[in-house]
Order: structure tokens, then C-alpha cells, then sequence
């Protein structure tokens, strides 16, 4: 059983994946080589070897174009409860959780650039899917849906999908994110992300595109270069609240913002996450749920781990100028 | 000027080092091929390539034996004023600080665990006069030291060195761990660190090594696969007010340490950073310095950057185990 421990310290959770446990000799130097999808456990041919399946679309009842499977190497385990306990001064609860893998389509060479809009559309209802269902689990506090996309992003494999991970508690980025709309809320009564999206409209700067109802920007103090925010514009706290006839628009959005990102930095490596709000707070008038995406282009080291404190080498002006001159 | 800039939501400040700004193509694949000495700019006889030296030993006038320069590509200005500003809902202030390079051993080749213990002292002595002498200036809040060892840890030259940034703000991971233990303290009267100290060395099962009066340790809940924290057992908030007889018993438990790391993962990329208390509040009885070892064998990844969760696959009792037992 995975275990959660917290620093005793700063209070941040951190999960310790005995189920991947590894040996000193096991971390390999990361290689960047392309598989290719000979072998592929995502391809079609190969569902025999995912753990049983939770969703999947499968137009006309052929072959599917979407799957949704558990991890097969978990970093949280879906039976059992907590059992929060004390070790001295420090404290452990058991790793329960879920943890899930969506196979965004059956080609192993496509991207979120390069698929149809429609099926760039499927994987967001999977996400919405997915949220509605796991939300019934009383034990979950927070749902993070994120992708690693290039080894340098951390995907181990290339085949394009997206994960999802229920935690049993509320992540820590997640609360600082929440006391810091609180306290902005109980200042101005108003939703900072709801001024950060009027101010930057205005502005114009910042904007990359704009689509039916949803705005991708480079936020001003981004961490990473070419970091981009892609928001509602109308207030919504919970991703899962989308209109189903929102999702086409968002999925033109991030179907066109994906597709400058790879032509402008050839394909870079990134990571995203939903930042949504947590499950038992659902009506919240100062959350309002966005989607980070982070290009992996220099080296996360010494200075940031030391202080949290980011230097990013890229003014979010210019990298939104390079972004929206790469209109196709 | 750099600049600084806050996100308006977590408060987190960003450093927008447009000296160092990059275009789309500037961001080239990582790599990790061995320079080697030439055309090295750390190197004996590059001297004229380095800005004007701050400090440096030279053990009997002749060849130097250890120099701190300036960083010739500063993240942060050292002249000028910090000249706050809103823009908007938004918060900046210009970019000054000092950003600081400590070469460390005139050997290309050399690192922590191959060098002599004199040579390891003089590093840490370096750095206590660096912190000693730039703690004057009344614009810097925080220092930090770090170092980057290997690409794949940020290192963008090869040459054994670390580095220094001064700040004019408290970086964001300071302050927590300042509240942190503020809250500890306010509940126990104890520092949280010494009480960590005498909880595992009871235990016995996370400590790694100890040397006259240090010790180095596997936290109880590390972020990192092998992450080690090497302590002092007596009491002291800033690493500055170390007995300048003690850094030699120091010196020795990071050499020791730093080779262990090596032989048991096979000269890991790693970066460190010293946590030492802010310079204007010195007398903490609640902040206890201390150095965190980050070897960097996993891939920080989407789930991470979206929770401030992390996730390790090495227990942290597991990777002592192996530390321990790779005693020389």
C-alpha cells in the first residue's frame, strides 16, 4: 500500500509509491529516443494488457476511439481506508486514492495539435466523465487531471494520453490557491481570475486567443517559459460544470493553442493541469477553474527547490506575441 | 533590469531575467555530453573571462585555489533600487540582488566527494564569508546557496561550482518553513528541527551518517528519491554563525556523504540548497539551519506541478539503508 507522509515542517503531503519502489540502480539517465508504437500497451491490439476499462467511446460500436484504464503502476491504491497515523512527531495516513490513464486516441503518432477537433472534444467530456463519477467516492477530497507530453515532461510513455489522480486529501497548491481567492474575495468581493481576465482583455498583451467563451493567456508572473493559462471567461468554479455545448469551443482552443506551442517551440515538452475546484466546495464564488500548461524548456534547479522562487528567461509579452503571430 | 513579479493569486513571486532572454529556437534539446576542460571558463588561465573576483584563496600567492566571481548572466542586478510598482491588479519591483559564482577547486574533473576535506572546508568557509560580507547591504532580505551538479540538475557549465543569490524579498519556500516552525514552536516551545534531530537519532533507521557534531539524514517524508538533509545537532539558526572549528568536521560529513551518493548512484545529478535563517532576524530559536540534498533521478511532472504534491518511489528508510551500507 502506497503511503501519504507530511513534512512536519511545512505541512506538504508527499506520497511514498512503494508499489514503484526502486533501487538505486533502477533510475536509468533519461532517454528522449521515440519507441514508436511497436509494443505499445495504448495501441490497438494491446487493451489485453491494461488494467480493465472504465470509459471508452466507441463510435457506432467499432473500434474505440477513446479508453479510459486504471494505472497498472498506481501511485495510489483505490481499496482500503485511511488510517491516519502518528509516528512521533511526524504524521502518515495510508496511500488511497485513484488513479487512471486516458488514451486520447488510438494513434500512437497523433497530438492534442494534430486530432480532429472532435475527438480533441471527446477527451474533455472523458475528463468531465470522470470527475462526475469519482465525486461520488465519499473518501476523495481532490481530483487533478494532468499530462505529461515528451520524456522531459516526465511521460514514461509516448503513446498520447492524459492521467487523473484522486487524492484523499486537499493538495497543497491547490489550498494556497484557494486562500489566496479567499482572501483576494473578502478584499474586493469580486473573483481574482474574473479581474486577472478583464484586465488582460483589456490589455491585450498577454492574450494568445480567444474562442467562443474561453481565453488562453500568458499569465504576468509565469513560472516557465511560454506558461499559459486557458480559463471560462463566464464564473465557473468546477470544470465539471461545463455545458456539454461549451466543450466544442474549448477544444477548438486547445486544439489551436497546442498546435501554435508545437510550431513556435518544434514540439516542445509540457506538462498541464486543471486546477479545479475540490469536491466538497463546489458553489464557490472565488474559485475559478483554469487549465496551466507548461512547456518544459530549461531546467527546474537549485535556486527554485531552494526557494520557490522561479526564473523564467521569457517576458510573458514576448511569449505571447510569438504565439499569437503563429496563427495558422 | 530583471524584474519581479507576483502571481496576484498564491503570491508568489517570479524572476523575469530579461537579461537572459530567449527566443523560441534559443530553447535547444538537453543535453548531457562531457565539454571537458577546454575552452572552459572556470578553468586556471580563463581568469580574464570571468568578472572581477570577490573572493579567492590562493595558499601562498601562487595559483588560486578556490574564487567567487560575480555571474557574468545574472538573474538578479546588483545595482539600483527595487522601486515597487502596481500594474493594474498586479504587483513588480525591479530585479536587484547579487548572483554570485563559487568556483570550487581549479580541477575540472574534481567534485565534493574527490577533493580533500581541505579543499571541501574551503568551500563552506567561502560561503560563510560571502554570507558575512553581503548580509551588510540593507537591500537584501534572503541569501541563497545552492548548486546545480550535472545537467540534468539545471548545471549549465560543468566546472565544479555553486552559486549565491542574494534577495530583496523572503522567498516564498523560506517563509513557509519560517511559519512552519513558528507554529511548531508556539505549540511546544521546542524547535521542530531539534526535534526531528532527537527522534531519528533514537530511531536510528533514517540517519545516514554522523560527524562530530552533524548528521546527515533521509527525511521523513522526502520529495525526492534519496533526498538527504545534513543538520547541525546543536541549535543555530544561520549557517554563518558556525565555529569556523567546526567546519572541518562539516566538511567531512559532506565529502563522505557526497561520494556515498556517487557510489551508490552512480554520480547522480543533484542540487543542494542551504537553508539559513533570513538575514534581518538572526537569533531564531525556532529556525535551525540546515542543507537539503536533492539527487535528480525522477522526473518532476504534471501531477507535481499542479499539486505541490510529490510522488517518491524510494522509501526514504530504504535509501538510508543503502547510504548507510556504501560506507567507505
Amino acid at each position: 500500500m502506497p503511503e501519504l507522509r507530511k513534512d512536519p515542517v511545512v505541512g506538504r503531503w508527499v506520497i511514498i509509491a512503494v508499489e514503484r519502489a526502486r533501487r538505486p540502480t533502477d533510475f536509468a539517465p533519461e532517454t528522449t529516443t521515440l519507441m514508436g508504437p511497436t509494443g505499445c500497451v495504448f495501441c490497438p491490439g494491446s487493451e489485453e494488457e491494461t488494467p480493465p476499462e472504465l470509459l471508452a467511446s466507441r463510435p457506432g460500436g467499432g473500434q474505440w476511439t477513446l479508453r479510459v484504464v486504471s494505472n497498472k503502476y498506481p501511485a495510489l491504491q483505490i481499496e482500503g481506508d485511511l488510517s491516519p497515523a502518528g509516528e512521533g512527531i511526524y504524521d502518515r495516513m495510508n496511500g488511497v486514492g485513484a488513479h487512471e490513464v486516458i488514451v486520447e486516441t488510438p494513434d500512437h503518432f497523433a497530438n492534442l495539435g494534430t486530432m480532429s477537433v472532435g475527438a480533441v472534444a471527446d477527451v474533455l467530456h472523458a475528463y468531465r466523465e470522470r470527475l462526475l463519477d469519482l465525486r461520488k467516492d465519499p473518501r476523495f477530497e481532490y481530483i487533478l487531471i494532468f499530462k505529461n507530453q515528451g520524456a522531459p515532461a516526465g511521460a514514461s510513455l509516448e503513446h498520447p494520453h492524459s492521467q487523473l489522480i484522486a487524492t484523499p486529501i486537499i493538495p497543497e497548491l491547490v489550498e494556497e490557491e484557494l486562500a489566496g481567492a479567499e482572501r483576494y474575495y473578502r478584499m474586493k468581493e469580486r473573483c481574482v481570475w474574473c479581474d486577472i481576465l478583464r484586465q488582460e482583455r483589456r490589455d491585450g498583451k498577454r492574450i494568445i486567443l480567444e474562442e467562443n467563451g474561453f481565453v488562453a493567456l500568458a499569465p504576468f508572473a509565469p513560472r516557465f517559459p511560454f506558461e499559459t493559462w486557458v480559463l471560462p471567461v463566464a464564473h465557473r468554479a468546477t470544470f465539471e460544470s461545463i455545458e456539454p455545448g461549451d466543450v466544442d469551443a474549448l477544444a477548438r482552443l486547445l486544439r489551436e493553442l497546442v498546435g501554435r506551442l508545437n510550431r513556435v517551440l518544434r514540439d516542445p515538452p509540457y506538462n498541464y493541469a486543471l486546477h479545479t475546484a475540490p469536491l466538497r466546495l463546489v458553489e464557490l464564488d472565488h474559485f475559478h477553474w483554469h487549465l496551466e500548461v507548461m512547456p518544459k524548456l530549461t531546467k527546474v534547479a537549485g535556486f527554485e527547490w531552494g526557494t520557490g522562487f522561479f526564473i523564467n528567461p521569457t517576458p510573458p509579452e514576448d511569449a505571447a506575441r510569438f504565439l499569437r503571430d503563429a496563427a495558422s
